[in-house]
């Protein structure tokens, strides 16, 4: 069935919309397939011109309905008789959770239309179902470096030996001392403590004679020994002994989602006195998440920046928070991933080819009732820890917030193919290139663009290790909130920061010059072979 | 006995100076009477020039010292004996825990230089000392509203009934609608209920027939209540029947004080977990502090603008959480206190003037471990809702963080003259504009007044509503974190958009100019009838 055809009313009159700190608006409001519009009435606003809402349906999260009886009136009365024609009056109200967590709430008159109009919005959007099926076998891409010692066949052997078949691949090459970090997902040790010849060749092939190397596991070593019950495991000392394994357990899955709904649910609750709000706000543990990621993403950094070492990062399946702390260790390290150019390419090479989960992990955000298991905001708490880079070094991200803001908001609910599916196989299969525009093409029209540029931004050759302590880290006010207070201030002041610099590009400069590293960024170097092991 | 003569040790060579986030610097450590200083030794620091530390020895809080035995060392050998002069080695460490927070530590080689070093630091400072004695009589500045109707005699027995004859004062006229707002200390109501009809008409002669005026005690009704019992109380409904009062209870002296002094240890603990960071920061209950500061100061604004009543604040004594809520209303609520000149003016009439005991309160700051009874860092707490303010209007006010950083530095150990004394009376007495310079007369040279500019200031007429949610507050980081962490790339965004203002200014604008109101300020209306009404 279409969704189309589930649309028992598509047009009602004289709805009221009312949002958190703006004046409700009265119009008519219209469903489509994708979208639930609402124009205001013209005129019928003082002082206020035509006002449009336009609302992907795939942007609802929950809905809640409510009608109340506002009695009896009358319609006609016949001179021949006493009696009287009453009909039911009653005013519908609906309100729209959204995933990008704004609230939005519909005042309809009739009960009918009411009930009509959130079963539209609630019905669910099976836009990616049937995907998953017959998927072609994974392509294996392995790094230059590697495939000089080791062939087709050991890789074929290794991979069988990681789940998902994600044996090591290249992540990040850091050009300054030729070190590399590859990502991978757990070894399928299991009950026996299985080893793979292959995969011992491959991790020791990438260390030069004598080098160490560290694995960073995004689990506890409790964790990661538990998981040989169910076939997985962690790399024993004894069959990698230039490897050093260090564990640093990080949340995913079920606790990570209900941490994001904890931290929302407190964010939303106004009427909080200020103890309640800390208190709240510490039992989220979202923050901790935060320092979690970023000092884990220190951590690969530092093996790679000071120690010199390779370092090799998973947890379990090497989709979550093995890519959360890869990306994050560029971004870190590597002035070319924090330009507005080199962060699109960090995503599509760090998360969407590496396959993250998003169709699954992004499927509701924090208001919806039914809860999938697959949920989890990992995307979201990147997101959140460059926010924090950026705040931390306000000169060195080309980007600004705005563009985190909208990516958070894409990968929920989107009009654009750049997020959807679960794997790089995936959208082959439903071939999502050919079917769907790309998210960049739109941000990168010159007029997007200048929106999301960072008007302090000076190219910063240097690594920009962030404060991880927990007084350094704060709560991301522009996203958690976004909808509950207005940050129009705040968005001005950067408007017109931006609109000096724009104006003054090509002023003269008076006095001292910026302080921080000035020197232009080096020719790009490849970061050409990076893996997608996806197996669905 | 002058302070110089407690010098023991004037000069050592060879100490270690270290500071968070710095690297150490050696050198020579001098004491004069009123600095301790160390300068570097030329060429001895590689890639470093010389650094000189100026620390105004009233700044120090707290001295720690612990004495460590290096061993024996051996300085001559005769050839004939085979007896050994021994000397016993020490490295001595003082802690220097300055009351804005910093902390320096001193490797002083030398058991008895690192004692006297660490004694002549310790020495308190007396410099204020006798000023309470012999006092004049309070000086008494009526309204002109009220000095129409009330004549000097009223006034005077008015006085008698108010606490340390604080009768109400004008503190700010709002010449939007001609409210106004006045200041006093408590009733002197007793245990008796006693009444004093001059003080009735004193506060009738306010309203205009019919008006309504509200009074906010910045205590609960029951310590107003139970103020009664020591001869204070609060004004009754039946003597004072156009007054409406409202009790929005503030916290101050010791409570503060120890709000205070948890908020910094946990500042300093960079060892806690995010869990245990929160919740140090909940309990040191320092943001509630500012929540409801800034609450009580939008209630009184509310009451003047949106309810055009009059006004009139008062706790116990009237120079602590009242001047608080003055002070702060007016920032609030009047775009001429926002800017810095207008800053400077309303600190000078609301805090010095209405006579804040600042030598009383800001004695000691949060690491002194002797504790005197009177501190409490109102002052600071102000200073605190004031960057909150700034933080959520960022175009609003035409100075920085920096000017506050600087004065809240000044409120607990200056050169100049300003906060000196608890009272206007005191600082006529010791003659302190004669005999010191002004902090103002300094700020206010062109060379430092640039560094104390928003370069994002535009005019805004309107009034300033913050929100006082508790997700809106956060901690000023600037001033709580500001010797644990480095601030220097925030500084240096801040410069660079100054540098941009400075090199626009007379560039065309572009496009669309700044959204905020544009009006010019109105010609400065007269804010001169304010009172001062101290009896020390």
């Amino acid at each position: 069935m279409e969704f189309a055809e589930l649309i028992k009313t598509a047009k009602v009159e004289n709805v009221q919309l009312s949002c958190p700190g703006l004046p409700p608006i009265k119009g008519t409001l219209c469903i489509t397939s994708h979208h639930l519009l609402l124009s205001s009435q013209p005129g019928g606003q003082e002082e206020q011109g035509t006002v449009e809402l336009w609302l992907l349906i795939r942007n609802v999260d929950a809905v809640e309905k409510s009608v109340q009886n506002l009695g009896w009136y009358q319609t006609s009365r016949t001179n021949s008789s006493h009696q009287e024609t009453r009909i039911a009056s009653s005013l519908g109200t609906i309100t729209l959770k959204c995933k990008d967590l704004k609230v939005l709430q519909l005042e309809i008159p009739g009960m009918e239309e009411c009930l009509n109009i959130a079963s539209s919005t609630e019905t669910p959007k099976h836009e990616a179902q049937g995907w998953m099926a017959a998927l072609p076998p994974p392509t294996l891409l392995p790094t230059n470096r590697l495939r000089a010692t080791v062939d087709d066949n050991v890789l074929k052997k290794a991979a069988r030996f990681r789940q998902g078949g994600r044996f090591p691949v290249l992540s990040y090459y850091h050009k300054k001392n030729g070190t590399v970090m590859l990502r991978s997902s757990q070894p399928l040790i299991g009950p026996n403590r299985k080893r793979c010849q292959e995969d011992e060749l491959l991790l020791s092939a990438v260390l030069d004679g004598g080098e160490r190397g560290f694995i960073i596991d995004t689990r506890s070593a409790q964790a990661a020994k538990q998981a040989r019950v169910m076939g997985g495991g962690t790399e024993p000392k004894s069959s990698y002994p230039h490897w050093k394994r260090l564990h640093r357990p990080l949340e995913r899955g079920r606790p990570l989602q209900e941490s994001f709904i904890k931290l929302v649910e407190a964010c939303n609750d106004t009427s909080l006195s200020m103890d309640r709000w800390l208190s709240k706000l510490e039992s989220s543990k979202w923050l901790a998440h935060v320092k979690g990621a970023l000092s884990t993403a220190c951590l690969a950094a530092q093996c790679m920046e000071r120690e010199e070492a390779c370092v090799l990062v998973h947890g379990a399946e090497g989709t979550d928070t093995t890519l959360l702390v890869t990306a994050l260790a560029q971004v870190i390290l590597d002035p070319d991933c924090r330009t507005l150019t080199g962060f699109q390419g960090l995503l599509e090479r760090e998360w969407i080819e590496a396959g993250h989960p998003f169709h699954f992990r992004c499927a509701h955000s924090a208001y919806s009732h039914t809860r999938l298991k697959q949920e989890a905001p990992i995307f979201l708490l990147f997101l959140d820890c460059v926010w924090q880079l950026g705040r931390q070094f306000p000169f060195s991200l080309q980007f600004n917030e705005r563009l985190l803001l909208v990516l958070f908001e894409h990968t929920y609910a989107s009009c654009y193919g750049t997020f959807l599916c679960n794997s790089e196989k995936e959208r082959c299969l439903c071939e999502v290139k050919e079917k769907t525009h790309s998210l960049w093409s739109w941000l990168n029209q010159p007029s997007e663009l200048k929106k999301l540029l960072n008007p302090l931004y000076t190219y910063n050759a240097l690594v920009i290790w962030p404060s991880v302590e927990p007084q350094s880290l704060q709560l991301w006010q522009g996203l958690f909130l976004r909808w509950i207070r207005s940050s129009q201030y705040l968005d001005e002041a950067w408007a017109e920061i931006q609109r000096l610099v724009t104006n003054c590009e090509d002023a003269p400069e008076e006095g001292a010059g910026r302080t921080l590293c000035h020197s232009q960024p080096d020719a790009a170097y490849p970061l050409t072979i990076t893996g997608t092991a996806n197996k669905g």
